[in-house]
């Protein structure tokens, strides 16, 4: 279990590296909504996502000599540039491994923090394999996007940061896809704020962790089909015992909600956040009585979207 | 002329009622113009759009006999939900005449304000006439959405804030429709940083402006046809004025790069702005030697766009 003075050091340790993003709050939706609910911008982040609070703590942690041979993972997603930008804020190399199909985009924000990217198959194994040859070939450390305790702790910073500039809050919302944002922010509200209750809010159509937290064994995802791209990772050992032992509920929303909250978001408040950031104000809406007259923190977890295939 | 001083009353008589909007600064597109950019967000302000500012100060400025008629005006645009808004703040009544075309989120938000609306046929004359019948029917005090000293000097409060909050900046851009915005901008600009060089950006499709200040003759609009639907309006001859004695330049930028820019915002800052808040930074993508090394200051004047008709 991570402890909460690792928390408090990675915060002090990425201080100088990420964002302290801000806390919005909107009118119109608290009365849509009939509560008082508070968006940490983490669209805003360095990358456009709270994945480089992790990714920096983790490679800040690596030893010197183990630092050198540079740090390696697959993903599509925010963890690559998150990972990316980490290394070259220390002088190291990232080694990143992305299917071939991922979106131009993608590749040029990771080629653009100067990372090595090997292409592979489309599938969780090519990406496996082919990491599994970088490694060995590079000495690489392979950093795990979100089943890693440096990385957790470096997620977790995120609500600390919401805490201290919200004051006391009855409930705090993430979305949860591979658990690591969710562990984390667990981790800080039993240290920062026992009272406060954390609900994760997952697509019902990727509800893996609802599954794994409702049976209490970690349960395979089921050919998840949904508009948040970013949560269709699976819980990992790590995450996923935390997040039993410290988080009070998973409730799911529909893709409809999902994407009606995506636009409740641009259009009332303004803010370019990706589909995954919309499911906890999707749980919200399609559950109003659960929330209603509390104060609800929710961390918007990113902003990278691709404007040319939105949702609506 | 206005006074400097009736811009400093504007800002304490209209400060409970409008957010002081926040400064949002933006590495990549920095990098990208090679300038450094300083971005006023007035797409979080009160119904989504600066207009608040102006429309709240001549609200407030009315007397209270005068008043209790109510105020009027037409606008299918930021004007009609800011006069909305403002009228209710005060407890008196809007009287909104909108094109019987405008679109249904717009109506919508107006209605949402409490306004009387009278729909019109979508033709200046008919709007002119209709909002004449409505005037002389009511007693309701018309306020002209940007020819009004009243509210030329709300608008100029953007600018102060910006510069309270900057500190001192080589050039400050905004765009230009009618006129408020600029002109307010210029009063405050030659009052707290007379070095400060003052330029409006407008779209090359509605140039009107732009030939109005080269010419020093106020110039009819030509068909103006341009994806920025908030400048399609002409100067008024008292903006028209301060304009020719205040500003420094009008530069145009076309279509192609007015889109580049807004999609730019969007991608790179994460922030939702209508098209015609992106006219500034479409000049300075046309013309990145003028600003090459200098600190911009530029009012990102609204976020209202309708997410089933983008532009890109």
């Amino acid at each position: 279990m991570p402890q909460w003075k690792d928390v408090l050091e990675a915060h002090e340790r990425i201080g100088a590296w990420v964002h302290r993003t801000p806390v919005f709050t909107c009118r119109a939706i608290n009365s849509i909504t009939g509560s008082e609910l508070l968006f940490k911008c983490e669209n805003f982040q360095k990358v456009g996502a709270f994945k480089i609070r992790g990714a920096t703590n983790a490679v800040l942690l690596l030893d010197k000599a183990f630092a050198e041979n540079g740090v390696a993972t697959h993903s599509s997603g925010n963890h690559a540039a998150a990972l990316a930008l980490a290394a070259r804020n220390r002088g190291i190399k990232a080694h990143i491994v992305m299917p071939e199909t991922s979106p131009l985009t993608k590749r040029e924000a990771v080629a653009g923090y100067g990372a090595d990217i090997t292409f592979c198959a489309p599938t969780l194994e090519a990406r496996e394999t082919t990491l599994d040859r970088v490694v060995s070939e590079t000495g690489a450390a392979f950093i795990h996007p979100y089943n890693n305790l440096s990385v957790i702790c470096g997620q977790a910073t995120a609500a600390k940061e919401l805490l201290e500039d919200t004051g006391p809050v009855d409930i705090i919302m993430v979305p949860v896809g591979g658990g690591g944002l969710l562990s984390g922010t667990a981790i800080t509200v039993r240290n920062m704020s026992p009272a406060t209750r954390v609900i994760a809010a997952e697509p019902k159509n990727a509800d893996d962790a609802f599954r794994s937290f409702k049976t209490g064994v970690l349960q395979p995802p089921l050919k998840p089909n949904t508009v948040a791209d970013g949560l269709l990772t699976s819980l990992g050992p790590l995450t996923f015992k935390i997040i039993l032992e410290y988080v009070d509920d998973i409730i799911c929303a529909g893709e409809e909600s999902i994407i009606r909250a995506m636009r409740l978001i641009w259009e009332r408040m303004k803010l370019i956040v990706e589909p995954s950031s919309a499911v906890p104000l999707a749980v919200i809406l399609e559950n109003p009585q659960l929330f209603k007259g509390k104060r609800t923190g929710i961390i918007l977890t990113g902003g990278n979207v691709d404007l040319d295939r939105l949702p609506f």
